[in-house]
């Protein structure tokens, strides 16, 4: 395979084709140290919880900033599908992008340095991640064939080595684990110190549980099903935002033929928190997962779902369908579903003719 | 989850539990190597070709060995579904083999180092790769979530924590990659130095190139199933010796519920073979592998075939039946399978009232 060139990247990083989407409740001081990396980027700031606080963004960023009254006065009676006071809300951040790609990190997230020491361009290898073509269909026992110095393997079929277009570039985490409540309680001091030198494709008919933390994917693609989920204040579940989204969109990925990523690039996880705190949000997750990891396994879209959004209108049919006898909240959910599709198509009208 | 301690499996290798299976056509001298962290372990050495050549085994080792007249002996009529002149003849260990665990490895794969310099102990991660469960069902994105210092990642159902029997473990190569003659013809330097510091499970229904370099299984959960095929002389095809029993295997895990694993441990593979004349071994399987895989990704085993040797003979049938239109060299293929079991079966009858 043709050798993909990563200083190529890192000298033209796609500025114009990504933005970086961060959820807050705070001081974004965070980003002062990611500076030398996504300083040329356009940033999405989705301010949490009370809007009359002011976050303060380091110097030199280009961005633009939607605390709650912006959504609610955006998106209007349709507001409602956007979570408040949880880590979901960035995904309103999605919807607003005009550009190609996403990435998406948390605030307490850092850069991470790989075992030579040299600091992660998360950015670059994201990219790298979303440019190079995925292998859902057969499994490479080198991993992503598309990096330097590697290749498929004696036994690949030659039909499948073209891949396909790759949707979403799923980072990992040193330092602090992404682990559940029970998890973070039973190895408070657990810490990821494997650096695992790979990116691999997810193959298709598989779940992961997809992280928000330190995540890219392509908005042309999927965004429509990127939706985080309703979560947070006034609902019965938080965290898993992220979760709900990464079993939707591996669905879809898997039905419209695109490839998911998982592997590098790292970023430094500096903060765990709070186990019990997080055991009382979860709790209804940790026992509601049990029927929706198997919604999402069992499910088949139909032929005339054939972009994201269709795709995202027949899953929402099928929570109602599904899981509302697991829950009454899947019904609120699957409601909130539509309303996340329709403000989407509203504010990303189709491209007609070559033009928006 | 608790932690598995290497040191112990270092210290106690299970060394009455595993026969290390070698096939060559010259010296063992790439034994010497070897010598710290084999010699404990009985040899199995299926000698290739020409019996009349002596193998010179390194002195000290515990071995048995077979050449073409003992085989021919040994199984009479049936020896004709072990190779003759190509590595599948190992295949023949595998079945005299009385021990549990196999691993089997070519003679020009010697000791590899981890990134801090130590040398790899490759039966004691084969072991704790074997001896430790594989997550077939749901991809953990810290990979094995069994090793110490790492667990299932938030969004893992708890249900599929306990995993499931392991059956194989699919071992890697650094220095010379596992790559077919046309890719080693295009890309005749390209070497292997990454070091990915991983072992994962293959998901469920998913299939990947399985190469018989460096590998280890469990002899009593798929023994039956890791027929080395008919290729070398007198066959049109050679060098899918490893990647037929990859396939069936891995179709018959699955059907069984046992997990595949890929990655560590590390071997150096020392030699690239001849790409041309690899190309004339392999052109037909390069032709053929668009038909195998598709074959075993969409066939179903029946409930009643509950063993590998059931499993085995099921896909005798189906190989007859599905894969003859691409050529009749499949029939043959289809016959040497059965004869396989039969043969294995003779030589390893069924355990009753505890006893063999």
């Amino acid at each position: 395979m043709a050798g993909y060139n990563l200083e190529a990247i890192e000298a033209a990083p796609l500025k114009d084709d990504l933005d970086i989407v961060i959820p807050t409740i705070r001081s974004l001081d965070f980003l002062e140290q990611w500076r030398p990396f996504l300083k040329h980027y356009h940033l999405i700031i989705v301010q949490d919880g009370d809007p009359s606080i002011k976050i303060r963004v380091p110097e030199g960023y280009d961005y633009e900033l939607y605390n709650r009254n912006d959504i609610n006065r955006i998106l209007g009676p349709r507001a409602n599908c956007i979570s408040f006071k949880d880590g979901g809300c960035r995904c309103f951040g999605f919807m607003v992008s005009k550009k190609k790609y996403i990435y998406t990190i948390d605030d307490d997230c850092f850069v991470a340095k790989d075992p030579s020491g040299k600091e992660i361009n998360v950015i670059a290898q994201h990219i790298k991640n979303l440019e190079t073509p995925s292998t859902p269909h057969y499994f490479n026992t080198l991993y992503d064939p598309f990096r330097d110095g590697t290749d498929f393997v004696r036994g690949y079929p030659f039909s499948l080595r073209e891949g396909v277009q790759t949707a979403i570039s799923h980072g990992l985490w040193l330092n602090i684990p992404d682990y559940d409540a029970p998890t973070q309680l039973v190895k408070p001091r657990e810490r990821n110190t494997r650096y695992v030198d790979a990116v691999m494709t997810i193959p298709k008919g598989v779940l992961y549980p997809m992280c928000g933390m330190n995540l890219a994917f392509n908005r042309e693609l999927v965004g429509p099903a990127m939706y985080f989920g309703l979560m947070g204040e006034g609902q019965p579940i938080s965290r898993y935002d992220d979760m709900w989204a990464g079993w939707a969109a591996k669905v879809v990925c898997d039905h419209l033929g695109f490839g998911v990523k998982t592997g590098l690039p790292y970023v430094w996880h500096s903060k765990a928190s709070n186990p019990f705190v997080n055991l009382k949000k979860e709790h209804k997750g940790l026992h509601w997962q049990e029927d929706m990891v198997p919604f999402f396994q069992n499910l088949r879209l139909s032929k005339e779902s054939d972009t994201a959004a269709k795709c995202y209108m027949e899953l929402s049919k099928m929570t109602k369908e599904k899981l509302t006898n697991v829950d009454p909240y899947f019904e609120k959910l699957a409601d909130a579903m539509v309303a996340w599709v329709e403000a989407w198509e509203e504010l990303n009208p189709p491209v007609v003719d070559g033009k928006n």
